[in-house]
């Protein structure tokens, strides 16, 4: 009896328990980038904790390509596993929700409740497809923005996010810079470079050559899930490192003794893709993999300053960069050109590089050693302004 | 005119003119490792230089993945460009055709002109398609044996290749001793671990996820072009390193100013690649790629043996290995590993890793650096052979 309630107590210490996701909606068009104006739009958003009296304990979590507002908790008590990054968010956790009133939103273009291609075209009156407008990092900023406004946060605390998400911190803190006090920033890029898009183009070009999508109007039919399995697999490797993929996978069969010689997967690493491909497939729109890539690669920090330091000299932030030694997608020297950017402009910085062989996804996995660092540097601030 | 005639003899000098394919048959049956025996076998070849009267003047370039017989020259005087290591087999280049007699096989499995699944198969008098049974890296350097047989070849003053090329020749020193004496092998490795059967496994599911695939009875149909330019480019980017993609595309437009804020190709990089894929459609065969890329999955050069080392004490041949810095599909651990077993085994190796930007193709651009080290190597023991 005893020890069922303390394991029950455990978990309501480290676990933000049972969430519900949350949706917003605006009516006045959003002018994007491109000069499209946007209406109407939802955003879908889930928070955790509580918004203090002053309204100053906001953390804003930014999602990278694949996720959504789900950062932690469970929809209900039978979900199998918890948000996506669980392990971060929670009571006594990194993003202490005793402490923080932690908010996350799914990215305009995605396909987890925010407006994206797969929602109704209120002109057509069926779904975008292709003819959804091409979105920006900046424009899911925007919109983010607008959440911010209708919560009633005009400062963050803080903006944290990995990949994808550490663009839309650079964006936030550079273009918004009054709405936010600290900035962290994990194995992301100010900008792609050729090798970035190119990955990206490839699994573009499976997703659009693939008959099924049908210029994007594949809603109601089958989708293009052989396209869109191939784009999440050459993406899944730019996550991955070498070292990892052969420590876990080596050379090893999936069930038999000896090769098969035959045509199909038999090697365990053959069988962990197809897992990842299939399995992406049954969550992920291919639309929204078109649009949320684009964005990945029109991306660039500088874009209206005559440089990355120039840029900085708008923002107010405090900074803390996180990068990861076997990253090869945004390996460490990215993460340096923003550092020595930062430092440029004269802006404070805090810089770490996490000996790593998780590859990219360490942002996601290696909790245990990003807990003290992001949990010292969002307190170290408050202990400064103390000093202040 | 005298300018025009010593343009024309430094042609004479330095290239190997015109050259034909030459194809031998055989209609005994070849076992391969998988059990099936073949018959009947075309191997589709070239020879370059002339083989002298001791017969022992001979050197085997073994090609990559995507090469065939055609190394050196051309096959019409109209041709735009010559064979695929033109800058390597020539009068006076590194296989110096004025002295050594170079030969080159399309392998097993290829689609150009060997014996592959494009070929009728006598059984059905259609082509095998993916009833091809699955050849191998020991198969390949099996038919090639049964060439130099037919050649009156015995032994091989050298051997060479890069890529798959380089594993062609560990399975001839090894599993041939008596066939060679000196194996030169360049960005290569003894086998394939996680990651190089992670992206083969990619091309190969985009082409069999290729609707147009039809179990590989698409001869005489429309080819599964969008799975064979998906798998060409995914298998391109490991070919290329990030340095030389950043340094010729960067974030460069193909042709516009801006950003189109549209679908398709705009990055530089991006046309670069759809070049890439869709030119190599018109000239490889999606079911080869298929049949090659598992034969490179598959290939062990310790098979057989108690490990590497092991397997090298039954090789006779002295070798060179040559790596490269930016190489990230077969880097230079992969050779070094190769060179650490062959010191194991008492072996005589000399080992060159080159620093350069260029990736894995290091092996077939950079010959100027490559030149003097093949031609010293092949000298060298002639020498040391006259010492002895």
């Amino acid at each position: 009896m005893l020890a069922a309630l303390e394991r029950e107590l455990a978990t309501l210490n480290t676990d933000v328990g049972i969430v519900q996701t949350q949706y917003a909606t605006w009516d006045e068009p959003l002018r994007l980038k491109s000069g499209v104006e946007l209406t109407p739009i939802t955003l879908a958003y889930e928070t955790y904790g509580a918004l203090n009296a002053c309204r100053d304990n906001a953390v804003l979590v930014m999602h990278a390509l694949s996720g959504d507002a789900h950062v932690a908790g469970r929809h209900a008590p039978t979900d199998r596993k918890p948000g996506w990054w669980d392990a971060i968010v929670g009571p006594g956790r990194a993003l202490d929700t005793a402490r923080y009133f932690v908010i996350c939103v799914n990215v305009l273009g995605g396909c987890s409740g925010s407006t994206g291609p797969s929602s109704l075209d209120p002109e057509s009156d069926r779904p975008y497809g292709a003819r959804f407008p091409i979105v920006t990092v900046p424009d899911m900023v925007a919109a983010q923005v607008r959440l911010l406004d209708r919560l009633g946060i005009q400062t963050l605390h803080a903006v944290i996010g990995g990949s994808m998400g550490g663009m839309q911190v650079l964006e936030l803190a550079i273009n918004h810079p009054d709405r936010v006090r600290l900035g962290i920033l994990l194995a992301t890029t100010a900008q792609h470079g050729a090798q970035q898009i190119a990955f990206n183009h490839i699994g573009r070009q499976a997703i659009m050559r693939d008959p099924l999508w049908r210029g994007g109007d594949y809603y109601g039919h089958e989708p293009p899930a052989a396209g869109l399995a191939t784009a999440r697999m050459v993406g899944h490797m730019t996550y991955l490192s070498e070292e990892r993929l052969q420590w876990r996978f080596g050379r090893e069969l999936q069930k038999a003794e000896e090769l098969s010689f035959a045509h199909g997967s038999e090697f365990a690493v053959e069988s962990y893709l197809d897992y990842q491909g299939n399995s992406f497939v049954g969550r992920f729109d291919a639309n929204s993999y078109l649009y949320i890539t684009k964005a990945l690669d029109y991306f660039n920090a500088s874009d209206g300053y005559a440089s990355l330091a120039e840029a900085f000299k708008h923002a107010q932030a405090r900074f803390l960069v996180g990068s990861f030694s076997s990253d090869w997608l945004y390996p460490p020297h990215a993460s340096e050109e923003i550092v020595a950017a930062l430092q440029a402009a004269g802006r404070d910085v805090e810089y770490i590089t996490l000996e790593s062989p998780l590859g990219h996804d360490a942002f996601l996995l290696d909790h245990e050693r990003l807990t003290p660092i992001i949990r010292e540097f969002l307190t170290s601030t408050e202990e400064s302004g103390a000093r202040g």
